[in-house]
């Protein structure tokens, strides 16, 4: 099964058109597909022109794939009609696991088993999803960011009924898409970026909530401190940068004490030697080596290219 | 006290030449003030000369406040002499308790009281560090994000015995400095900015530890998905922006059950109607009333050119 080349795929079905699906479609028009987009509706077509027609300002901006045109945008409210001739189906319809799985198990017997089914999820899990779907092995989740056509990130995992093929064919298939696929190891609530998220958000509502923060000091923490190097960088190579010549090491043999201290309400891991190892070999693979002077150059450039492109907006 | 308009400060000591003692040395001259920097010992200024050095090609590019010069810059290991004319003093000495008790003891003797002295401690609360100050009305924290010359945050708070007017006086002097202050409620650990930071850093190291997530993995799921938009707006308005017409309130409503999923190890607060109402109000004010279309267009636009920035640096 799935013997198509992902590079060869041209012909796409988004089934579900709101502000992720409807990102989905922009983005796959964008890279040159003809995109098929299904609406549960007619009447949510026009909120997905819309939005269409919104992103296409960026997209143009940042530049087209050879062919690409809005004139390969169509869009039905017949599911078999949608799924016609579909090489690759992008599923983004509401997150109620009953409508999922009702709809799964139409594709199932639907759809041509050879047909990857991608779900942009953010909150269930494949396992739950793919529950009455006769032909489960070929579906995915793989979540975005939103807006999708702007965020690279789509984080990819099977369920358990999931084949190992069907998820390296998807990656394949996102990197010839122009996206940045993160294949996760284990099937984790909230997946990678959501929980790390979800994390800030927390404690950001802690704050409100004890009269510690107001909501605009918040936001005015983060796009004034830390937000502007998390464009750039990760939190791991931003404190392997901030070690100096030390790097990851030294930052965690000299700050890992702090995390007895209450710096927030989530309580910190053991900070054991297999832990510190993990973080320290982590970065230095990540980097390739790269020194500290190399690596906070860049992180200049790019802030001062952030700076600048704020001072630009606020005139 | 403090007659001074912060506007017309003119001379700034700097006590301490780390990253951030350096950072905020860089800064100011940027913006044209004429900086002494205390040296601990003599062989710290070739690390210095080189922080500074790197930081000038960022403010040149940036852009440098009238009369601003490297030749306005000068330092001493003399304590006594760096003081000398003071109108303002940073200081960012190491981390240890009693080294800044020790330091606040003799400012406190050797400094006209009519001097503000703003600490850059990132852990440390200006209650302990003014202790063993005989004037300690005047100090204040006002702790930075590195690099300090690029990222504009200042987190204010005074101590147990600062007068409010210190506070006002510093808070006005960062404005005219071309900083960002942010003057905090509480006194608690880790201020805002950082407690954030490391609810993203502990809940990423559970992640490690749990074989959950790989090093590279978390810092690509931060700069791929979510991390181009804190560098435009914080984490409070990316969700009223998300909300669509229903902004905030919206995102609560729908997404507050959310709260009680294991998608962090951080345990949510209880969304009482208060804080539902409190982050809604919030964001309304922080918006002026700003349409949600027009807010995600400048979302947009700025993540438009993070990818073409971030392209280039790629190239």
């Amino acid at each position: 099964m799935l013997n198509q080349d992902p590079q060869s795929v041209s012909n796409i079905t988004c089934i579900g058109a709101g502000p992720i699906g409807g990102g989905w479609t922009a983005h796959y028009l964008a890279r040159g597909y003809r995109v098929t987009t299904y609406l549960h509706d007619e009447s949510e077509i026009k909120a997905l022109q819309s939005l269409l027609e919104t992103a296409w300002v960026s997209l143009e901006e940042i530049g087209l794939a050879e062919g690409a045109s809005m004139s390969n945008f169509s869009w039905t409210t017949s599911l078999q009609e949608a799924i016609s001739g579909a090489e690759f189906i992008q599923e983004s319809i509401p997150e109620v696991l009953e409508l999922k799985q009702d709809l799964y198990r139409k594709l199932g017997d639907l759809l041509d088993p050879n047909v990857v089914i991608a779900s942009s999820t953010s909150g269930l899990s494949m396992t739950d999803i793919q529950a009455r779907c006769s032909t489960p092995e070929r579906t995915v989740v793989a979540h975005p960011f939103n807006p999708p056509y702007l965020l690279p990130l789509v984080e990819m995992i099977g369920g358990d009924k999931t084949s190992k093929e069907c998820v390296q064919w998807t990656e394949r298939f996102y990197l010839a898409a122009g996206k940045a696929p993160l294949v996760m190891q284990k099937e984790i609530p909230g997946f990678i970026a959501t929980r790390l998220q979800e994390a800030i958000w927390r404690e950001a509502l802690h704050m409100v909530a004890n009269g510690e923060a107001t909501v605009e000091q918040i936001d005015q923490a983060v796009v004034n401190g830390p937000g502007p190097r998390w464009a750039l960088m990760g939190p791991c190579e931003i404190f392997h940068v901030g070690g100096g010549e030390g790097g990851m090491a030294y930052c965690l043999d000299q700050f890992g004490p702090a995390l007895k201290l209450p710096w927030t309400r989530l309580v910190a891991p053991e900070l054991t030697q297999e832990l510190r190892n993990a973080m320290v070999e982590g970065c230095e693979k990540m980097c390739h080596g790269e020194d500290f002077v190399s690596l906070s150059q860049k992180m200049n450039r790019g802030l001062v290219e952030i700076a600048k492109m704020r001072a630009r907006q606020e005139n």
